[in-house]
């Protein structure tokens, strides 16, 4: 799946910020509430909420409500994809690289 | 080497958008000037430059002025950061995929 460049921005636009990134990196852990992902960071509930509707609007998460209770869980699929957008830039730019090698190698032997 | 939070926001913030995406996809296939650079995007010169200095700042790209002419090129290595930070994500969630796999196979056994 080919992913569209608004959502590609959307991505990495939401781990533009190390707050973010920490949701995330709690999330690998397992699902967790809204409470319990404000619990390491020194913010207001409005703001840990406001990085989770940044989170969810790039596919990175995912939230379920149950009665009270929202909880968020991890898109793995979506870092799938921004791997895969890193894995085609080192392969191509390794080739253009090789490719510079290659040349210079042949220059090198031509007399 | 460890990559600072402040450094990992400037470089996902300098992928999170399309034109700066397609400004270091044609640097991956060679170093090129800002004229070069900003052929394929309908934007003002300025408009170009602003992304470029995004890019700069992020460490994805280093540019040198020979003359009058500036010309931009693709720091590798800075994209392999960002390539360890996925995998290391990608690696430890599907370790909590395993654990979870496993104890779901355990409790299937239990009578």
């Amino acid at each position: 799946m080919i992913m569209e460049p608004a959502a590609l921005d959307r991505m990495f636009h939401a781990l533009s910020d190390r707050s973010r990134r920490g949701m995330v990196d709690r999330l690998g852990r397992g699902p967790a509430s809204v409470m319990e992902l404000a619990r390491p960071f020194s913010m207001t509930l409005p703001t840990v909420m406001k990085h989770l509707t940044v989170l969810e609007a790039s596919g990175l998460v995912h939230s379920e409500k149950n009665g009270r209770v929202r909880t968020y869980r991890l898109q793995q699929e979506a870092l799938g994809h921004l791997d895969r957008w890193i894995s085609e830039r080192k392969a191509s730019w390794n080739m253009s690289f090789d490719r510079l090698d290659h040349f210079l190698a042949e220059e090198e032997q031509t007399p």
